[in-house]
């Protein structure tokens, strides 16, 4: 069986936009400087950029023993090279034993809110339009068959993201990367229509919208003493609200053959959320209140056609798999994150599957990311 | 089996606090007023309180038909006698099938933090005095065998509230309501150790903290434009949050005996809940920032001592009961809210439990509640 990841992370390299962006420009847009500390960070529009956002020590932690991890920022050439560099990434793909991955940016954020938030829109858009060049000529295009091209979207406007998208779409996009709740950016609701035109493009173009807990800033309310651990534990839990919010919502009854897929959620919750949610519908559907619910199809039948979710390192979601759906689950290997097992992921996949059937441990591990990404 | 519950409500009648307050002061505690519309409100020193918090519809629907249930608030004269008498209570127990409750306040709220607002905190100490009084010498007195008694604090103080427990132990309280975040309302972290005073006189009382999902105001964030069914199916999945915060804390290292118990939770997801937990804790108890955290005890096991959840309908939870731990797992009725089965929980419970052994249904539905309660 060959491995194919649906979750795992692209940092861009420093050339990314320098080399994309017209001249007069790329001082402005995102480039590296180096720091007085000696530190690597990124500049945007004369801004410099956290590095707890992006070159954090625990967002390129794969391989590194835990007592050697930090939030501290790290540079490039303390990085792995695969973290950056698409060729050096499939000799450590090999060595976990991962086939094929699928990347989400790095500095342009999960769901490349970065540039949401620029003052320069014209320039966003640009920036926007050279991470996807990156992303479709580089990155993915140094080996074809073992990238998945993940997109993102100008979100601050919904006919430029559409128009991305019939852009990227025939040049090999097969996923866009899209934020797991709008209310967080200050973008509209899912609820109000204004989206259509997304939606619309997204499943003409058969383009999968991922949703990476955590893209849109929306976390989970914790005690602020508490410890990293307590967060990290709640990790993917948001995404339960990100599913109940969508199919709940009109979205899929006017674009039944859109799909979406969770990032680094994990799955072992599911079958408590698709049980909870179908009991609530059956008395809510009909609940004065609640006239946007529709009232023929259940949230778990829903969730059966429209929604898909992974897992690093879940064997409780394995165990429940077909209380969930075997066809509705993929895998992930979340290099170079902290969470990922690189590079023992397949041995663990080995050891979580033990107990499973080869043709169930091949839907999950491989040919439902085949049918759901149409990467053949 | 007589059927325990150990998650139900009590609607503080008007004469509550009229009928304890001292001469002078019932005029700006709690009472009812009648307003032009015809409503029935609380007003609390000078200011009426929103029906939203107390009286709306949905919090007292037991019975009613979904087609009938609302937000609008609602009369005594329209409720169930059951919502507020005692021994009307009883009746409506009778034909449910259960044989024991445990009431949280309404007015006062989940956790009793209506009077931590008050601006009179010698006042709102009387009020929270004269509550506790209502529900172990007027409620429960009406029936001792068959009300739990759970009683409030003045959260503001911890020393006031260690006199409280001390004052209510030995007059027969079993349990105390306890917000399910302290963050929220701007009380001090867990974390601080400015609750040990309290911890310690509720183990020394063995009072259990029942933290009933959304208590502290803490709710999952959601997309303002969904419908209820989106907020009402992610219920009690904060709970999720308060274990982690408390079984990574101190807490337990220094009160061992120390229970705590989540209120209308469900416990479908705590299988995955501890799973996860434990392999965070697995990497994290290392991790150089994570000193406070037990590098001992995995959180799994400190749940299996110290934690105890309850569900109305929870087939799921029911299947996992193995993966919880059936000793932890107890059953609730949560009359009179939307969310009951009322009359039908022993019913449903009949249904939900067709497959389980006798031995352990039993657990679940009496015996474990009367250990955990000290309740014989």
């Amino acid at each position: 069986m060959k491995l194919i990841s649906v979750d795992d992370h692209v940092f861009e390299h420093p050339r990314v936009w320098l080399d994309r962006l017209p001249h007069g420009l790329q001082d402005r847009g995102p480039r590296i400087v180096e720091t007085d500390d000696g530190s690597e960070r990124w500049l945007l529009e004369g801004e410099l950029v956290s590095h707890l956002e992006v070159n954090m020590g625990l967002s390129a932690s794969a391989g590194l023993d835990w007592h050697e991890r930090s939030f501290e920022p790290l540079r490039f050439d303390q990085m792995l090279p695969g973290t950056y560099d698409p060729v050096a990434r499939l000799k450590d793909m090999d060595e976990d034993g991962v086939w094929a991955q699928t990347c989400f940016p790095t500095f342009a954020r999960f769901a490349g809110v970065r540039f949401l938030t620029m003052k320069d829109k014209a320039l966003a858009l640009l920036c926007v339009k050279a991470y996807n060049d990156f992303i479709l000529d580089e990155w993915c295009a140094a080996a074809p068959h073992r990238y998945i091209p993940l997109i993102i979207l100008p979100l601050w406007d919904v006919d430029l993201s559409a128009l991305e998208i019939e852009r990227c779409g025939p040049r090999g996009a097969r996923a866009i990367t899209f934020p797991d709740a709008t209310f967080p950016i200050g973008l509209p609701s899912i609820y109000t229509g204004e989206w259509d035109r997304v939606f619309s493009a997204a499943a003409e173009h058969e383009l999968v919208l991922c949703m990476h807990f955590g893209s849109s800033g929306l976390e989970p309310a914790v005690d602020p003493l508490a410890p990293q651990a307590v967060t990290t534990s709640l990790f993917g839990i948001t995404l339960y609200s990100t599913m109940a919010t969508w199919v709940m919502s009109p979205v899929f009854h006017r674009h039944p053959t859109l799909k979406i897929a969770f990032s680094e959620g994990g799955i072992g919750w599911w079958p408590f959320a698709l049980m909870r949610m179908d009991t609530v519908w059956e008395h809510y559907r009909f609940y004065n209140l609640e006239r946007q619910i529709d009232k023929e199809t259940r949230p778990s039948d829903v969730v059966r056609s429209n929604v898909y979710g992974c897992f690093i390192d879940d064997p409780l979601g394995v165990k429940l798999r077909h209380d969930i759906g075997v066809r509705n689950i993929m895998w992930e290997s979340d290099y170079p994150h902290a969470d990922s097992l690189w590079p023992k992921s397949r041995e663990n996949a080995q050891r979580v599957f033990a107990d499973v059937p080869d043709q169930e441990v091949r839907q999950i591990v491989e040919t439902n990311a085949r049918r759901v990404f149409r990467f053949p």
